[in-house]
């Protein structure tokens, strides 16, 4: 199907997203919206949350400016009449897609179902590229279509020079968000480090269940009732980046390895699709170094 | 269990939730987050909704006051800041417990499910009594304790008394919440109407499938694969109330009708309880006749 | 990806699936078993139901022959072994993957997701063929591939001669299922009578809520908290076909009709594959004109 | 409410659940049901499975006997009809109720959970009792009835004398049944190995993620999107027991620790109840020491 999908900020309507977190105080709620006020800035959606225990304040605003509005304003005023420590904010045009670079070994469901996705308008993104430790004939000709496919294996030893490869590939296409969509390599420590929260992966249990290889064949091995999947952002700490997203399904005893397989398939693509999703509608803030605030 | 759960808003916390809708216009979240502000409320939760088809605005801000400030200078100041058409608004304290009236027939798994979770905490209400058209001796006696119990059967075409003794109890109680869990018998227009948005029914179906009587035989004779429960604030149009909350669960071929009651009963004392507890933390606007707004 | 998975029944293992329905008497269970013990053939799984209504008795029964043995004496056997009255049944290697036919129109999502499935070896299918009312050039190249495509639009008042163009394919291609893959047009009674128990269709509501058209809108005015889609048999009476499964996800008063469609996308595709499946798997037996056992 | 629900098997019908285990080989299914056809024995229900690891055969029948037949014949013919190795089986008649004991510490939703159903029906038991390691007094007394209470603290230490009254009061009362419902105490190795098979545990977690103690924090630091319970047979590997259900609900940053436990509240009782019923209805075979086959 081609594109059909109005893609939302179309010119006449000029939406923007403001995301920010900082040290709680009296009165932020106020001051933001103030200053929204002030500037011509049209509050489409709000949401905040404080947390008790870091006693951070999050908030996310979809606005809409009038005509001749300028959002640079807002930009300059926004700081100074929120005077808050430990301030992190952006304001986004809720219409621009961002450039999304791929990763995907062997199994490419959630691949497929991410492009799938963007085709109908659903992830509002430009594909960056797609890379693989695997050659492209691996996968069907039809799902990558005419997409920049990159195929980067990895040498014995040789993971640095392979990572130097991707980042080369993130610069020169200017991505802005990795997708690991089922590859099956672990990121060197420093890499890891420097996608901090502009890397999404998808792991197939519900962790902390499960860490580490094989998560379905440990599930068989337990005799759970129930498999999953999480979609987290990639730490060097292995399967235990904050998590976004996470969703199960019940399964018996009559439930063979292969069976759990071909269930996670379709919990994988559902849980990492909503995950980038909401990453791409600026929802997911992180919190500290281990949990995500999620406005969905 | 006694009452062992902390209440909140418990004198040093002053807690106040503030909901309103009126008209949509700019400026209205920073009128209200200002007017907030000014009177030394720090928002701890905001939320709010723009209808676009009525065009109606909703929020919800729970808020707490600083030790001296007066919510009423709040209450005050808000309308004239605000200077919106149409609108509908009111401060709580959080922690006020609301005086709730039940009314069951032959059922009680839907009262025994709130009157459980009223003693752990859970619902902030106090039991206003329980009326039935049932004698007291169809229940079992530990599950209603010395909660006043009110036996007021229905004679042939007297409804009308009935209805009138069961609104003097609740002139007399203050009751501020009508729950019919389970309750069996159709309320008149008049007293629907004069119930509006204070008084929640929970149908045994996923409305607006299976209207009517004996919906769990309904559905196992058009051979769904599943069955659920709607909570819904009463209206004079039977069945078709702004829904609260719904849910559902799976079934199969093999389930028979006494099995789906089964199951159904699950169901509908999850959803009324949620429904309940929506309602009295002031988490429900109706929208119109027919939808409402749940800040959940 | 090309097709990975291995093929169940690969000629070393000679598994069939027996399904079965008669009116219920004693010994029915003995009397299979017993036949297929009598004959070398090795229950792998078996299960039962009997409607406590109609009185009749389903089976299902997963065998394997031992080497040397064979099915035929079995075929041979049980109708007289089983004795009974309105004995229906069938014998099939479960190997054999069987020809499907989809139509479609716009709105490709169910079918991308059917095709991709078939790739994975998930859904043991042959492709007869693609109908559509709408032109090839409406779809994604990549995603048909060389699969057999017909566009057959229909002129008004000539829907007869469409259909018996669609007749011709399924009598060429020896098509034994043809699945409604959001065809948005209802089949003529003599269609949908002669396609008796091999045509599904998806309908984007939890049936029998919000039949006929629009139903995400129908969904949004009424103010559900859920919506769901329904994969069903097609019959003569429009939306009344029996169930073959359904599914749900809970939505909210921010929804907008167009999030519904998207959300509905994704419950489509899962609950449309789910009842494919359990077709081409022969779960799935009529129980009169409007229900289904589905030995899931 | 009364006990209304009528009990399965009242004299006129008389159903039978056949349970049995042993060392696969072809036929077995054959055998059982040859069996109880030549007895007289009508199959209602007949579920089977194969672990394909283990190599071991699972099966279930429930069965009626018509007027005059004696179950005693199938249980003399059984064993030397199947002629299997590692057979290990029982029947068992389905209306007769099992005695249940039921051990609380002080959080009492399960138990009070357990208790409705048992009222309404829902559970074929009777209560031999209730033991605690609190006082009688810190229950609601209308919850508890007139049921026999058995106030047993541990004495630092003495872990093991507390035990031997339980031991006692198992024999006393000839339950079949220990439900270990939110007791917050660890049972000694011996005991755990003498009830194996028989003792029930609620654990608030979705495990093996968050085994220990205080899960819900656990699950809050960690910052999952879903928290869960777990039903599970009691050995001495804490923890570890071989699972009968599990269930989880989705939840998201907003969510303290404190609502955590309100949400798990919820889906203990319900994940409790479905184990506690499975088992009842003879539905739950061990297979091996870590796994269960559940016949749902």
């Amino acid at each position: 199907m081609r594109n059909l999908a109005k893609q939302p900020g179309d010119g006449q309507r000029r939406e923007f997203v403001l995301t920010l977190a900082c040290d709680d105080k009296p009165g932020l709620t106020a001051a933001v919206t103030g200053t929204l006020a002030d500037n011509e800035g049209n509050i489409l959606d709000a949401q905040q949350y404080r947390d008790p225990l870091s006693l951070r304040f999050f908030m996310r605003i979809v606005f809409e400016l009038t005509t001749g509005a300028e959002v640079e304003r807002i930009r300059a005023d926004l700081p100074q009449a929120m005077n808050a420590t430990g301030l992190d904010w952006r304001i986004r045009p809720a219409a621009r897609p961002r450039r999304v670079l791929m990763m995907v070994s062997r199994y490419d469901h959630c691949l497929a179902d991410l492009l799938y996705r963007h085709r109908t308008g659903e992830l509002n993104m430009e594909v960056a590229g797609i890379v693989s430790n695997h050659p492209r004939s691996v996968f069907d000709t039809g799902l990558l279509g005419d997409l920049p496919f990159h195929h980067l294996p990895i040498a014995k030893g040789r993971k640095h020079e392979q990572e130097q490869q991707v980042r080369r590939i993130i610069a020169d296409t200017g991505a802005e968000l990795v997708v690991l969509a089922r590859y099956m390599q672990i990121l060197s420590d420093d890499f890891a480090a420097d996608l901090r929260g502009m890397c999404i992966n998808i792991h197939h249990s519900f962790l902390p269940a499960f860490k580490g290889g094989r998560p379905y064949q440990q599930a068989f091995a337990r005799g759970v009732k129930m498999i999953g999947a999480t979609a987290h952002y990639v730490t060097a700490d292995l399967d235990e980046g904050p998590i976004i997203a996470q969703d199960v399904e019940h399964i018996d005893h009559a439930d063979s390895p292969q069976e759990l397989v071909r269930k996670g398939r379709d919990i994988e693509r559902r849980v990492l699709a909503s995950a980038v999703r909401y990453h791409l509608e600026d929802r997911v803030l992180l919190s500290g170094d281990r949990k995500t605030v999620v406005f969905a």
